[in-house]
């Protein structure tokens, strides 16, 4: 495939990713008999996003009370249910996001408990957590994130006893980076028939709900318009119908993001809505991939990391026919505000 | 004022919204003498975005448990944190809206306490819910609501000793309606300015956080979007430099929505920043306006209330100027999905 090194993805994101359970384990397990009240999961940008899945998981399925919040509004807004017994988890890529690093540095003074996944090792948010699992490379980084914050989620509910079915779920995260393999597979030649038919599009929709919310958010403003200056509102698929379906015309691309949990009705209805108003629909729907060796009930989690790594494969043909490269930032880290 | 009749606005807004605090004190009394574990404000739209400034100031002012979620979402989520025990919150200007009703039918199904706000009085969702404020006019009835949710919220904490300011702070609601008037009559050249100038932009970001995030969100969908057919991105501004920024240019829309609570430092950034890059910024801030006897502690709250009537100062101007009723829709209630 263009661009993708099949045989690195498999050794960053199954060989090297996998073998974090046993320290993920002991981090949570430490963490559970220590006690906590709740969790605070906390991000900026691509890494707030990512944690809504997981809020999402836990809100449905959990007792665990857990707060999502973006790091700059957490640091100031004086959060009541934050104390010295919350569980702060983070994710950066760099290690140096100068919002997460305020975050982390709030969380421990208040004597918070600290656990972040960072892709490069020695930077300021690996020396600044209690618990860090540092995953060595910038590439695949969020395929791997996402596969550790299952773990992570899911231990914390199997030690509360709210998941008895945590070795199955264990043994098929296992089988989770080849399933995410054949599924980019299958998709790519639509990735880049997508990304030919847009490549002069101004102006994408894009609608998720449960826990694909967080990547409909995600695509739309870190992709979209950071990486590619395309104009993208994110909405979800029940809010679509309360304001933004009515600019859908004949053109106007929509891209609905269909996964497999609870909310799934929400989707159906923006498909056949849009089906009949614009010609420009693409539904991205997790159901078209085999998922091999994964069970039903499992599934739907897993659609997060499928349906994130199938859009990425968008962004390297967009990349490639609209000639932007994906790094390229106008303000970003290039001027002071 | 171009479509503002000052009367009725006191009338509905002053004289008969006022007048509902007892109702609303003995509502939430007797909902928490009897007990509740948590409180769910719930809705679509407008009436979810209405909730979210209450969402924050529980969050940040109070130990209650607080979860806001979008109606359609939340029947099929499965919500742990949700029980029988739970108070649940709607507000509905039309007392039909489809999926407020299913939500309030899926609560009472499981014994849950639900209390609405409702414009329109005999309606399906004044008879369906077991505690109802019905405020009778559809006009104003946004301001109207969020002068009662902000009796109600309070109250709650009033209730867990969370606010011992609860008996000044009623006083100073009670002179929300004047403080509202009198800032629309001082924005209301501006707000037709905006509209003169604005008439043919095709796309505006919408920037706002804290307590302002809702209305923020809101207008982009619920006005600029479904009322004016415009291309609008609602963006939080703490997000904004994960992303959005990029898409700035000197020509580029950006509407800024500041208040007076904690986040203000956060639009202050997203202020500097536009500043900079664009010469189209529109700053709507709170600051500027007397709030005649509002104390300085309680301005952040009541910012809510005054931006809301500010933004719909514009909505009127644009309809005018852009020859478009806020009435008109291509779909809603119009086809079915």
């Amino acid at each position: 495939m263009f661009k993708f090194d099949e045989e690195l993805f498999l050794r960053l994101v199954e060989t090297e990713g996998l073998a974090y359970r046993s320290q993920i384990e002991e981090i949570v397990d430490g963490i559970c008999r220590k006690g906590y009240s709740n969790i605070f999961m906390i991000g900026s940008g691509g890494t707030i996003a990512m944690m809504y899945p997981y809020e999402y998981i836990l809100k449905s399925n959990s007792s665990i009370d857990v707060h999502a919040e973006i790091a700059a509004e957490f640091v100031v807004m004086n959060n009541k249910h934050f104390s010295k017994d919350s569980v702060c988890i983070f994710t950066s890529v760099s290690g140096t996001t100068k919002e997460t690093i305020e975050a982390i540095e709030y969380c421990k003074s208040r004597g918070a408990t600290t656990f972040a996944l960072v892709a490069e090792p020695d930077t300021p948010i690996t020396k600044l957590v209690d618990h860090c699992i540092t995953t060595g490379s910038e590439k695949h980084s969020f395929d791997t994130f996402f596969i550790l914050l299952y773990m992570v989620v899911f231990r914390f509910m199997h030690n509360r006893n709210e998941f008895p079915q945590y070795e199955q779920f264990t043994k098929e995260v296992a089988l989770l980076p080849r399933a995410i393999l054949d599924a980019v597979k299958a998709f790519d030649p639509k990735a880049e028939a997508f990304a030919i038919e847009h490549k002069d599009t101004d102006y994408h929709m894009m609608v998720g709900s449960g826990n694909l919310w967080g990547n409909t958010y995600s695509y739309a403003m870190c992709v979209l318009e950071e990486m590619q200056w395309i104009k993208a509102k994110s909405i979800h698929a029940a809010e679509f119908f309360h304001g933004t379906l009515e600019l859908v015309v004949e053109d106007t691309s929509v891209i609905l993001l269909k996964g497999e949990d609870e909310t799934r009705p929400l989707t159906d209805r923006v498909e056949r809505f849009a089906e009949k108003v614009t010609k420009r629909l693409t539904v991205i729907d997790t159901k078209d991939f085999a998922m091999e060796g994964i069970s039903e009930e499992f599934r739907k989690h897993f659609a997060v990391s499928i349906n994130w790594a199938l859009l990425s494969r968008i962004s390297v043909y967009l990349e490639r026919e609209r000639n932007h490269p994906l790094t390229l930032r106008r303000y970003y880290r290039k001027m002071e505000y």
